[in-house]
């Protein structure tokens, strides 16, 4: 019995209980369905997960699906993509199997993104056995001048129930589908991707509402919300203590890393995080076995199954460190080095390609291999590229398998600190993340893997970089750049250089950085800031919270007099909502909790 | 009645006849939803007409609605488009009234680039009222690696039924649909747009069969499919010719004029094209009444009525030729003729948009105007664009209402001789197609509206084009301008020529046509023409038949030896099908013809 679940009037979850009053949902997100469609080793990768999803959706007999966004990879989903996602949803989600679960809230309201006027298992005009729910994510979202996502699409066809949308820059209100299932009442509560940065500052601002049922603590509350949940940077997430007590339990898509397991916030909520169904990147985070969840809910308890994906890639990460004591002892040529370096990598590699078969997934696919390689001494640098052509036919990705970077001492210092710990994600996150844009900049010219500056030396444009960062105004590359043209230009005309001539010139015109470093910083000083200018004339209600970090939630009975109430009140809507409106949201900690925690 | 009618034991398509045994089929085709979706005046009139369609098929109780392709006008459709395509259909199309016609064939032969293993409305987990068949056009062909086109996603979504897709480059034996109602029985033939010249070629071959049932008296055969009617280059459309006389009725898509009412060819078969239900471009055939048809078939009889659209945007096409007698006889400015050009221009618009007024179209739609001006004295040419801007808010295209253009001598005098007879697209058309693509590059270039060739001379440039399209190969053009590159490069080094001096020094270059000419052309002597060289070494069925010119259609019985039969033959198909196969085909000429002609 997992941590979620409690005795309750000696019933249990999966047991004895009566499954007329037990709702079983299962939830999946980020499925992503194209990814690497252009790839046809791996084309189908997307869609063989969706199916096995929806094959899992069917064998446990499930109420309904539930999607925490990015079931599709592109915004505009390519013809194929589309295709096949509407033939798998409608072979199936269509046929004979009865639905048990009862709709109780306004559609107009759940669903006034889309043109249905009911849930999809309403609709007089299709059979529909299994009910999709979902939001959508950041890949998926509405596009265009009228606005419409691919779940839009999917909506209209009747086979998704799309909601949870809101675009509102003034205040979100919640209101949540409400479903029955004998004696389980389940409010769930969308909350379809909206700019990190928006809805932060919406949730600071306290203008983020959960528009919970009158009779609050008979009701089980589910969110499903597809956001930032890892620091990416201040105002760019949703924190985990931001979600108000009044949830039972959150689903958070958009995360990749499986982090399936309920994890209990100092609010008392849990949450779950399945994670992607396909690995998009080849980070430590999607080589995490991937799963989804099998939800049971019983009035206040729940449980959450995790079932691995079977038909998943097998996807095998990991990372060597070479120091100055990977180096050949007494070499007779230079190349000795690198002969041992793509030994050490080879028998590696070995080793991964073992793992990656014992993970025993289903349909015989090759894997995706990677390997990042770190080397101090120059001398155990090789050509990653030739390297993976011997491994084509046995690993899905020969041509990025092998990842290889140059060390600073300081960084050898501190990746061979955590050597024995190679596949730790926050390490290697901490240091993928260079501590300023500079570096990175640096970095990328000073790998020897990317051809140098030819027009421009890379200290004048370092300096432009920073001023744009710090001063958030990308115009001075502009000023910097059309200045440096004029420059060469004039010098060009009067060193009156003949054609083959001009390379020469323009490399003796390089030699003096710190010079052309002087005129950028006079050019920089000279700019001013048109963007920060019309910024500071407009209106600034968006930014007049900025400076407040608190991110509490707003669950007060009535809304702060600034701001509007919806134009149709819960009182004004038709008969089907059971009472429940504003004066009656649960405020935080006011309710008992049904949920014992482990 | 009209001609296409007869008695036929005193029953009459539209009269006493039992509406059991009478077919009834809204043909429409040239949808092209999406077109002009980024210009919001007209965005939505692709899809307000396909609403009006959609409501007549509805209002006159059709038995399905067939369409002729190119239903949408981008062969990826937005996500706007799609959604709002699948909207109409699902609303239109799904409902409690029942269907009256059998299915008759085998779908696995009809439906097979699809997924559907069955017409839409024998699919037990669809409620359909409206069948919709559909062939797909040009513009909503198959795309991408896996070849899907926007109606597989419809035929995905169970809202059409998308027929007629051959994709042989060897032969294409057309498998109809059959279909019953009553005593009617209808052999519906599909051919989705292929290549023209590849169709063409197809026929020239005797490649292109018609597989049609066993008693094929006693079926009405129609045919509908996508390609070039008109003369567009030989070997690059299908005459009325081609059609075999098997067929009862075609209906033609791709072709924007209204030419519904059925023309009578020399095979006996009649053949009508719709036309597009949204004008594409401001041509005069897009200007004609825009109209569907509502087809009656009673056995062999049919009737066609044609039904004009209402919601069309109105456009008024027109014509004005300046001629010197057009010009103030005593000006004090030169400007004074433009004055009188542009009070003349003025008010033509004036009566063309009363004319627009008149039609009596609905929704008030702001008119499309298009009046061409010829002058052939400069002094009478006026800025067209300024004209437009006191149009906004009266035309809905203010910024190319007016195109004016200046004529040479001779065809100002061919343009003056049919003055009178200005709206007459037989003419124009004559006039806007030049005789070769070389005197098109010669009219765009001369223009003066175009900046002229800076690099290549332009008679080089049309010697190459002029070969390219002699030899219909395209490399020719590579070869050319890679040598010109290597020349101007050799001349400029040897000439050491500074980078103030370069225009100077190709512009001298560019004297000298002449020599260039020569030049271009011992270059294209020496080019071989790769692409035919892989051709002949490869399989040259494709053009083995290139040199006749007979367009007569294959209905023998058995397929002559080089041909591969299909791998299924009629004799291992389901139970379906009614006894019909390619021992059994009508072959010219060798059946009664039910119909009388008028």
């Amino acid at each position: 019995m997992s941590s979620q679940e409690s005795q309750d009037e000696n019933e249990d979850v999966q047991g004895e209980r009566d499954d007329q009053d037990v709702l079983t949902i299962l939830v999946a997100t980020d499925i992503h369905l194209g990814y690497g469609e252009k790839d046809l080793l791996i084309a189908e990768d997307s869609f063989d997960t969706f199916e096995e999803i929806l094959r899992h959706a069917k064998e446990e007999n499930a109420d309904f699906l539930l999607l925490g966004g990015d079931l599709f990879h592109d915004t505009r989903p390519s013809s194929y993509a589309l295709n096949k996602c509407i033939e798998l949803l409608k072979r199936y989600c269509l046929g004979d199997r009865p639905i048990q679960i009862e709709f109780l809230s306004d559609p107009a309201f759940n669903f006034s993104s889309t043109v249905n006027d009911t849930v999809n298992y309403e609709d007089p005009n299709l059979n529909v056995e299994l009910p999709v729910f979902s939001i959508h994510g950041n890949h998926d979202d509405p596009t265009g001048v009228q606005q419409i996502s691919a779940l839009n699409i999917l909506s209209s066809t009747g086979l998704v129930n799309y909601f949870g949308r809101y675009n509102s820059y003034e205040s979100i209100d919640i209101e949540p589908i409400l479903l029955k299932k004998g004696r389980t009442k389940l409010a769930l509560y969308g909350l379809s991707h909206i700019k990190d940065e928006k809805l932060a500052r919406l949730f600071t601002a306290h203008r983020v509402s959960f528009m919970t049922p009158s009779d609050t603590d008979s009701w089980f509350h589910l969110l499903v919300l597809h956001q930032n949940r890892a620091n990416r940077g201040a105002k760019c997430f949703i924190p985990d203590e931001a979600l108000p007590s009044v949830l039972d339990l959150v689903i958070w898509g958009h995360e990749h890393d499986c982090r399936i397991n309920p994890e209990q916030t100092g609010n008392d909520v849990f949450i779950t995080q399945p994670g992607s169904s396909v690995a998009t990147s080849l980070c430590v985070g999607e080589s995490l076995e991937k799963h989804i969840g099998l939800l049971k809910i019983h009035k206040n308890q729940f449980n959450l199954r995790a079932i691995p994906l079977k038909t998943v890639r097998p996807f095998i990460f990991s990372e060597l460190v070479f120091t100055e004591e990977d180096k050949v002892e007494n070499p007779r040529e230079l190349s000795d080095h690198q002969e041992l370096a793509r030994k050490v990598v080879g028998k590696k590699v070995e080793e991964m390609l073992e793992k990656a078969l014992s993970l025993g997934r289903e349909g015989n696919k090759l894997p995706l291999i990677r390997l990042n390689v770190s080397y101090i001494d120059e001398t155990q640098a090789f050509n990653p590229i030739r390297f993976g052509e011997a491994y084509v036919g046995r690993v899905a990705n020969p041509g990025d398998m092998v990842k290889v970077k140059h060390l600073s001492a300081r960084q050898a210092f501190r990746r061979n600190k955590n050597k024995s710990n190679d596949e730790d994600f926050e390490e290697v996150a901490e240091e993928e993340i260079p501590a300023r844009v500079e570096d990175l900049v640096l970095e990328y010219f000073e790998s020897g893997q990317t051809r140098p500056l030819e027009f421009m030396p890379l200290k004048a444009l370092n300096e432009t970089v920073s001023k744009c960062i710090e001063s958030d105004n990308m115009d001075y590359i502009e000023s910097v750049i059309n200045h440096f043209i004029a420059d060469r230009q004039a010098k060009l005309e009067a060193g009156n250089v003949s054609i083959d001539k001009m390379d020469e010139f323009l490399e003796s015109l390089r030699v003096n950085e710190e010079n052309d470093a002087q005129m950028i910083r006079d050019v920089l000083n000279r700019t001013k800031s048109p963007r920060k200018r019309t910024k500071n004339n407009s209106n600034d209600s968006e930014d007049s919270d900025e400076e407040s970090t608190d991110m509490s939630i707003r669950t007060v009975d009535s809304p702060p007099p600034d701001q509007e109430r919806p134009k149709t009140g819960p009182g004004s809507r038709g008969g089907r909502v059971p009472a429940r409106g504003r004066g009656s949201r649960g405020g935080r900690g006011s309710r008992a909790r049904g949920k014992a925690n482990a």
